[in-house]
Order: structure tokens, then C-alpha cells, then sequence
């Protein structure tokens, strides 16, 4: 699967395992909710500092957003 | 530790395990070798597209190189 892909089902799937919204991460995060919702549509390659970014504000490892869906 | 520092340490430990030079990776990944040093060095940013091509040409998984040193 694409690494974008893979990084935006991630995303989406560990924000609702919070019970978040795209706004909720984009105000943890302090990234854009658009550019969320780019990332999780796999629409976005994001750089190394903010999948850092994205993956702080959902208490995750980084390398965790990379994983391949169990 | 700073994310691209890591990605540094790690891009440039494993290509050494393969006993591989800068050139080498630079020729398996497609990737330019001022680029790699680049990386190495933790002076750049890449996204996650061009963490995947390194992941692939080195025969790892793209989570590896964001995993912190063990």
C-alpha cells in the first residue's frame, strides 16, 4: 500500500480511537484541519517533523503512523 | 532526540551494517548522495515518500528508521 495511504489510515484510525475530531487533532497538533484531512485521505506526504507532530499529539511512537494496519 | 537526527543515526547505521557507502545507497535508493548526507547529518527533512524509497533500498520497514537507537 502507498505510505501515504498507510500514514492517513492510521491517523484516522488512532484520532477516533481518541474519540477526536479533525479539529480536535489539528488543535493538538497545530496543524490544519484541511491538511488533516488531506493526510488521512492520503492526499498529503508529510514530512518527517510533523508525522513527529501528528503522532505527539496522539501519544503515539512516530514509527507507529508508518506501521502496516495489523 | 530530535526526529531528523534520528532518521540520521539510523539511515547511516544500517546502510554501514550493509556495508554500503553513500554512493551505493545513493545509486539503490535513486535518491542524490549529497542528498543522503544530507539526511545523515539530520540536516534535512524528508518526507515520508523518501523515507520509504531509503526503507526499501536499505531492505527495511519505513518504521524502522524513525524507531529511536535501541
Amino acid at each position: 500500500m502507498d505510505i501515504r495511504k498507510q500514514v492517513g489510515l492510521n491517523v484516522q484510525r488512532i484520532r477516533r480511537t481518541r474519540g477526536w475530531s479533525q479539529e480536535e487533532l489539528a488543535f493538538e497538533s497545530g496543524l490544519h484541519r484541511t491538511y488533516i484531512s488531506g493526510i488521512e485521505r492520503g492526499a498529503r506526504n508529510p514530512t518527517i517533523t510533523v508525522l513527529k507532530e501528528l503522532a505527539d499529539a496522539l501519544g503515539v511512537p512516530p514509527s507507529m503512523l508508518l506501521e502496516p494496519a495489523a
